[in-house]
């Protein structure tokens, strides 16, 4: 017989009886493990080795590394059940627990929204780790459907390829499961919103023309202007921002004040940076923001706006994008014959 | 106490009877039913009665008029299970046997994928009845739950009021739950593929922009355009056909050589004049079409096709559709407080 299954190192093996541990009932959620010494004492193992052991279980979610202070358990353990267990998959090189605003949000919703439908779920950040590892770490685990969080398009083609089910969230391809923002509509929203409040030159900041949200983005502008009657002007749409010659074509386009007398900006991280230059210079442009499902970026912004007025913008509950994600997992797990389809949660508009 | 419950009319009452007997398991799908004199004999009713009942069986999809010939048994009257009962809700004038080719496809798909999930489904067109007749009529079946075909946003509005779960097919409102064709990739694959066979001025013909799905497939060839780094022109822009100008439009357009040399066509009824013309006045112009879900158009332009080559074309499976359409109905019966999403099926793009 063909030998299929390679024997566990002693590192591996020790991370099973860690994590065995960590699922049992005696350890809660906040609490600091024991040293590394400790521990190797206990599982009698070297020093690396419950080093390594330990870096699994961070890998894994299970606990995050406190920096010089010890390990601390992240996971919930109360009601683990292997049989519903799936994971949250970044796509980002950061770990796991340093996670954006943004997609610390999503996490936490995820979270929530797993556990209200009886599901475990456990997150795992990319960082250096090839997609195929990524896999092979998830059918370790036996997840029965993952939630992928990331642009990289090999992260769901190699789970496709193992067979996982899975839904991105935010994706850059129409042919994968998905849940996202809907970009076309939030863009014509934004769009439509200027040309009601009497514009007739609208620029369009933003970025990733390369992806398919990028492209729905400036879609939803080109389709509102043209149907408004207005002219679209390639001067006018000044893409793969942040970039700083770009951000000076913004400067020199707003000084001309005939150039343009409202702007669309894709890309909320700019927002900051491109109000402070029109209040500074005097320059008054309508602007309409792409807020993004991230509340920080919104408050932040609106605490600096406390003397400017705060501009519309569209935002979207990322607590809507999690809660479809999780359902959306569920019914392809339940039947992974359902025809693919990319799920959109509504963009709101709003003008204060 | 209040009296909110009216006494059933005679009509509504023999009606009851009637339908009773159909979903017995003596009648089956096909089967003809006796005369009107004979029925009201049976029921002891007049001829008028018993006329008003089968009208009421003929609006709910239970039987349809054959034209003097009697009454059809239509609804396949196998495992009826009322906790389970949905209604496909058809907004068209026209009666719901009388569909065109797109909505017949659907309805026989609906149908399918609800029979595979132990649902049973009955159509209602909207014909002369107002909203909130229709809702009427689909509160005393008590369906769990309705899919909707149908452009007027009276009728969702209106199931919304009565709490009655309710999916839209390729409706024209981003707030409301609804399965979709993906409008704005297929007109973005459209128009790519005419940029990659080398077109540098490529027309956009349509219609329906004042409906979500238009301005998306606008969106999607003017945002290909814009990232090709090829100029849109309002004149190659040919909207709200069909329209007899407008087709004179586009013919003045194709005869100057310099004009364009690539057209999308998202209005399938009208590649057939416009190939025809083509052929005609020997006007060779790269063509991109949108076949949709209608697999009747598709053939019939492969058969006029026969010495011409057959363009490219996106087009979307009626099947992942409707399938999607009553998972997505299932899941919202199930969680009605699940966040409101749109659903895009995949365009698939075939170049022969």
């Amino acid at each position: 017989m063909p030998k299929i299954i390679r024997s566990k190192s002693l590192a591996e093996k020790t991370a099973d009886k860690l994590r065995a541990q960590l699922e049992g009932n005696n350890v809660s959620l906040g609490d600091i493990l024991c040293s590394e010494r400790e521990l190797a004492l206990q599982y009698k193992v070297s020093r690396k080795t419950i080093r390594s052991s330990l870096s699994m279980l961070v890998q894994e979610g299970f606990v995050v590394s406190l920096d010089r202070k010890g390990y601390q358990v992240k996971k919930p353990t109360v009601g683990t059940d292997k049989s519903q267990l799936i994971a949250y998959v970044l796509g980002t090189e950061t770990r796991h627990w340093e996670m954006d605003a943004y997609s610390h949000e999503a996490w936490s919703q995820v979270q929530k929204s797993a556990l209200s439908m009886g599901k475990n779920v456990f997150a795992l950040a990319k960082e250096d780790m090839s997609a195929s590892q990524i896999c092979e770490r998830l059918l370790q685990h036996q997840v029965k459907g993952v939630i992928v969080n990331a642009d990289d398009p090999e992260i769901p083609l190699e789970l496709n390829k193992a067979g996982i089910p899975l839904v991105m969230i935010d994706t850059a391809s129409p042919k994968l499961e998905s849940v996202n923002q809907d970009n076309f509509n939030g863009a014509y929203q934004l769009t439509n919103h200027l040309v009601e409040n009497g514009c007739k030159n609208i620029a369009w900041m933003g970025r990733h023309l390369e992806l398919i949200q990028g492209q729905e983005r400036l879609g939803g502008y080109l389709s509102a202007l043209h149907i408004a009657g207005l002219k679209s002007n390639k001067t006018h749409i000044i893409s793969s921002v942040p970039d700083k010659t770009k951000l000076e074509s913004l400067k020199k386009l707003s000084k001309d004040s005939k150039a343009i007398d409202g702007l669309v900006i894709m890309w909320p991280q700019l927002i900051e940076e491109v109000v402070d230059y029109l209040s500074e210079n005097k320059i008054h442009l309508e602007l309409a923001v792409w807020w993004g499902g991230n509340p920080e970026i919104k408050d932040i912004c609106k605490k600096k706006f406390k003397k400017q007025k705060v501009p519309a913008g569209v935002h979207w509950n990322v607590c809507d994008l999690a809660e479809s994600a999780i359902l959306k997992l569920d019914e392809r797990i339940r039947n992974p014959e359902k025809p693919i389809g990319r799920t959109m949660v509504s963009m709101h508009l709003t003008t204060k």
